[in-house]
């Protein structure tokens, strides 16, 4: 029972906010003349020394206290004696669990978040070196249009900022003081509550003491967030392991991300793109678990929500691994421009342009989609690509002479009159990367 | 096949924003040139035209088009002939699919923010019913200090703001117009993506076409804050059941939103709150579905992400629908205030309040707990409550005269000394009611 | 509140197994004398019409009914009076609906299994078509060692064989009687629950009446097998989409089963593969969806359970047919022979064969698998596949005359050289074909 | 990225099932032949001395050598030279990998099953105890007919009788040896894979080796066990929770199984039972992890799959834990019987007696079921349980007379005339008690 009921195993981690949130109870306590302002002082030394030991790898953590919080305490009252007794004044462990795990929570999402602006210029520098690469794009794992291979690092930098975002919010949302909250009515003590949160940085205190206790919704919201940017890293893990197979070639990933095979002397495995896709699996078990966990629970604290530091911290740890870990392997991500470039010859990629040229001069853009469809039957039969048909062919069944055709029909130039905001044209990649960049920097500034 | 690939039956309830998404595509084209302004026209008032019908009830679905779009833009055509044709000009289903899921996701983000500050304005409404309500609070099921009934229900207006909040951070994110994405790779026309963003209400236009046609960031958001909002709303029902039943006994729920047995005459059944917290879990696997289906694709559009529609209506209909029970519900849950007064008689509510007041007579708080524990002990020894004790017994342990002790151990004085911010003394409670109030009209205007 | 309460838009699908149930109980109840015979006549007669009605289409369920049940039995009163009124003596509706749902799950999981041995039988007969054509096998997508296209099928039939497994276990668990367990307390009547049980084709009577109202274990059991199966679609799917890209080229899938764009005049897009692999995330959010429903229910029925039917029913219908379209699809996938045999020309395929072969003539397997490996290193530098490495200067290395080492490199007889059970050599493939059609027939003899 | 790749942190705990599996091969590659008997020998030697070693703690784990394989392996090298190195012959990491998880499983379904048939017969145990303690059955946590406390406790023995049954199930069906697949086809060498499959006690060799490496059915198949027997213990707790409240009172749970409030000195919590529910959220989210990692992989193997073991191993421990503390507690779980017997008297629990008793007389049950509502509204207008209602006044409504009514409404009474096969009735549960033990120790033989 005492193995099923501690969590010093997994809250330990948590040392340095207990620490850093007794101190600021402590000296709120003294400053209020709840405690002496003598006790106050040996509490907050005895408090630094612990910290010491810690970070030293000197404390001797034990089961038999259960957790964390009276891990501390309890060394802290055999070292200051009535002063360490008189440090839970106006506390309970439901709103001391409460605030460390708050001020763990923020700085993970700063942490998380600033790793995705890093993610972010990773790509972006990625992108400003394939900013003439053109392959083709794809959907339904089909080819569809010709762009750059900028324009595709890019989309994921639009998620990525997205992602940076939703960290942002649930870190301002959730930065409010649960301490003073008490086991879930406060406390009868006249404690400075606004006191205290300004010492930790807190922008204001929480307006209810059995919501505070009971809350946990910034560790689902930073979940659910991590999620949503797993599954990005997800997709993108999927496309550097297609890429780099031996059909698609478009690129090799260096040796420091590829692993070989026990039997096989040839493998070069796309192992660490392959994990991270394979760390989504965990990150959304994460989340379901901590929601299953809160389901229908009454007010106000549960022993049941001591299983919400697991999953979260291992959501955390693990999204910040692999973002790690993605914006370590991009530098090393090898383009073959070549195949890139082979790629575009092959799927009538500028089938769309042909019918697309057709309305600019008067045809519907239905009946012009249903002649450049029969047209790519007709080139599918004899084995062409699109842009290899006889030109007069096509004149003759869409109009036009020869010399335009052929820049209708050129995959290259086909990416630059796509000059849309937002488009692979090269003007807009550009200016897109620009304003990417700047973006995530001012991202970064926020954090 | 065909039933299997179709989408029109889940997918017609986008008709609105279908219609309302081609006529401002329509417009822009005409406006830039890209269609006759004739074309424009006719293609307006034939989406008009359509739309009337749609809520008419007169327009027949047909599962061989497929889709909403096809459905709609076929029968423009038979109306309109080569003007219809026209209307799918420098637009691909993947971004017309993007904006119309956009524009519901707008709608039904507002609409549940909403309906989250009507749900909170009717719990601060039966808060200040129950000001003077006063009953024990619990930690782990058990009894643990008296609050107010106001400061219980004002606990649940903190979790619902929060989620309000988090609605309007997910439609704030999202307010950009998908159009003029194309396929994936936008369009070789001149067409104008600000005016028609501007038309539709957006913000701005998305920054990457690739990604524009990709992302559902914006329902998973929405769900994974619906996740949460729905979890709020299953500890609530769960409190409802558990103080509806013979014998906590602290409500009674009216005979609207209660049900009997068909085999026991007697039974009245809390049946709305248990379907409130049974829906839990199909908005938990909602959100899993969806970032089931996002794992792992690469870009662009894969047809697995026909797929986002189904959970997305399904947890927004589901959690609206919750809300709006629980909001009507909450009038007719009747508090039983006499049974409420009798629990505080029991669970020595006050050990709490003697600890402290040692404490401020200069005991280190740990060893005043120990001291009260020991007291509480004797009291279940004889089957009283700490505060039928006799006071002076008590005050040999603790001193103190009897007047004084009395006080201390009564549970409804005792509410009104917890007098912090977020607390429940009478004062504080009053406070939360006007700021909550204020704040969920507010969050109400910004909606 | 009643449109939140009534479950008659998704369980009327119960109708058949309502009337199936209630035909049983009454013929049991007038057996035994607990109703006239004349009652028990009347009452089934009366069911008999209401099932006609519904089959017809003619019946009219109304909602202020709520669900089934009641739609039925409301409508059987009306038509025999005090005989109809007797119906629901000794029962509940906790036990109807117990049995109901039990006895559609047996149908559906006999169903589901079936599909599944279909499924099985449609892909030995594509092995048997592709016993003799040799296409790479991959690990982590990157190109192994030479196996059978036969070989790949049939890895998916032993998944689906599995999964009929599950079914058919779920089945045979599940398959006792809960009639007359009553609300949660059996009856005062002195019924013949086994008379009833074996009437409706149930091995036995459930053994606790409060069990029996709450046990929904049958229809998680189905789901979580559903959930495996829809996996191994989601895998196979997955290749058939990767195999049909450009890149690949392996299959081509026919026109039924692939769709086209509505910007892009030359798409073909494996749409029913895509779909099959994104309805995985329905199939395990239902599950979720149940799971969290029951977490934390107490004993017996609560109305949370009503939330039961749509993730089964959807789970049902949705891997019903998945399975019917990839079985009506595998017919449909051509398979390009020459471009798996050009496949087979790069990825050094016969490396482990070479290594292997050292071992045989002495070599530790260690050292075999550096030294080829070394060679593999060469052979990529000068662009060449191993096996079109000079045979000497291989020779040199590992020893060997030009002619063995030919062998030992060559990809089609590296295939047969594999010749251990549940190998890719031509005689263990045929063996397995034998085998696995053999068990398919035979787990469809048990449903 | 060496940290990123690692898995020896993880899979450590597979040494056991690593080395049993390597001397397996090593035997049968000596016994056929492939490599010299007395390299068999020293490799069988060598494994043993490092499990020894293993076992006293004083194996130093590495992890840049990767994971348990390599770890052993090379130390195997170290000591054994090129006997050593001849271990791997016909063999690779992925077959290696998939019958180490499978020998791992193998054991860990049968310590749960193991485990689950404690738990019951620890509930049996408590049946016996609790045979003649009548007390409240409910039905949406409303009280609704008398029940023994055994009933009540045999409707759990049933659920984890089921789920004794589903992990006997997962381990016959999985009970199949993959050694020998290979890396994804087997290999050239002339292994007998019978033999080393019969050596590690199992019943057959895998069918398909492609299949084989890549096939995590079992541990898929044993989450989804484990999340419906946590479910069921999640249920369990959450009673045990409720009871041990103050207002139902039914149970006071052991102090070795309660904890205390670091703030209110009264508090004593039934932590136990609440973890127990918490930890159904890490299960239902370990098999969404696997899952979602399997969801779309191609075949064979992926580095992915990496990630099934911390799930697995987790949902291992900490179900395996739930149901130890839980049959542990069960014995220190004291029933309150006066506060039992005390709920009867309320709630109207023979209400449906009544009704019965009606039916019995000729009634039809709808117009039994109809009056008894009436009497019932008429006994809460006077603050009445039906019991205590004038039998005169009842007899004028219903018939009969006062010492028949007395017995109809006696709650004691009504237990016993609920005697059908799973029903309350004493004989019944005595019966019920018999026959549950009997299967529980049969299924216990059966591991």
């Amino acid at each position: 029972m005492q193995r099923f009921n501690a969590s010093i195993g997994v809250d330990k981690r948590l040392h340095r906010e207990d620490i850093e949130g007794s101190i600021a109870h402590a000296r709120m306590l003294a400053a209020r003349g709840v405690i002496p302002e003598e006790d106050g002082r040996l509490i907050e030394a005895g408090l630094r020394k612990i910290a010491g030991e810690i970070e030293a790898g000197t404390f001797v953590f034990r089961e038999d206290l259960e957790d964390i919080h009276m891990n501390i305490e309890s060394r802290l009252r055999q070292d200051t004696g009535d002063a360490g007794a008189r440090l839970h004044t106006a506390r309970s462990r439901n709103d001391q669990v409460a605030l460390d795990i708050r001020l763990y929570f923020r700085r993970a999402a700063g942490r998380t978040a600033n790793l995705l602006t890093g993610l972010q210029l990773a790509l972006i520098e990625a992108a400003a070196g394939g900013l003439d690469v053109i392959l083709p794009g794809y959907t339904h794992m089909q080819r569809g249009q010709p762009v750059r291979l900028a324009h595709h690092w890019l989309a994921y930098v639009e998620m990525f900022s997205r992602d940076t975002g939703r960290f942002l919010d649930a870190r301002a949302r959730a930065n409010e003081s649960p301490l003073g909250s008490g086991a879930l009515a406060g406390s009868t003590f006249p404690i400075d509550r606004q006191a205290a949160a300004r010492e930790l940085g807190f922008d204001r205190v929480t307006a209810n003491s059995m919501d505070a206790v009971s809350d946990r919704d910034f560790l689902l919201e930073y979940m659910a967030a991590a999620c949503i940017a797993q599954t990005h890293l997800s997709r993108l893990a999927e496309e550097l392991v297609i890429w780099s197979s031996a059909e698609f070639g478009f690129i090799a990933i260096g040796d420091a991300f590829s692993t070989g095979s026990s039997m096989m002397p040839q493998k070069k495995n796309p192992d660490a793109a392959e994990l991270i896709r394979g760390k989504t699996g965990r990150i959304h078990g994460n989340l379901i678990a901590l929601l299953t966990v809160l389901k229908g629970l009454p007010l106000t604290y549960n022993k049941d929500m001591q299983e919400d530091k697991e999953p979260f911290f291992d959501t955390s740890d693990q999204l910040d691994l692999c973002l790690e870990v993605m914006t370590a392997m991009l530098p090393h991500v090898r383009v073959r421009a070549d195949r890139c470039a082979a790629a575009l010859r092959q799927g009538h990629l500028t089938a769309t342009d042909l019918a697309e040229w057709m309305v600019a001069r008067g045809a519907p853009f239905r009946e012009a989609h249903h002649v450049v469809g029969r047209l790519v039957g007709e080139a599918e039969r004899r084995g062409l690509d699109l842009s290899r048909m006889p030109l007069e062919e096509i004149a003759r069944e869409v109009g036009g002479d020869a010399g335009e055709l052929k820049a209708v029909l050129d995959p290259v130039l086909a990416v630059d009159r796509r000059d849309l905001p937002g488009g692979p044209a090269r003007r807009r990649v550009k200016a897109a990367l620009t304003a990417s960049r700047k973006r995530a920097l001012k991202q970064r500034r926020m954090i």
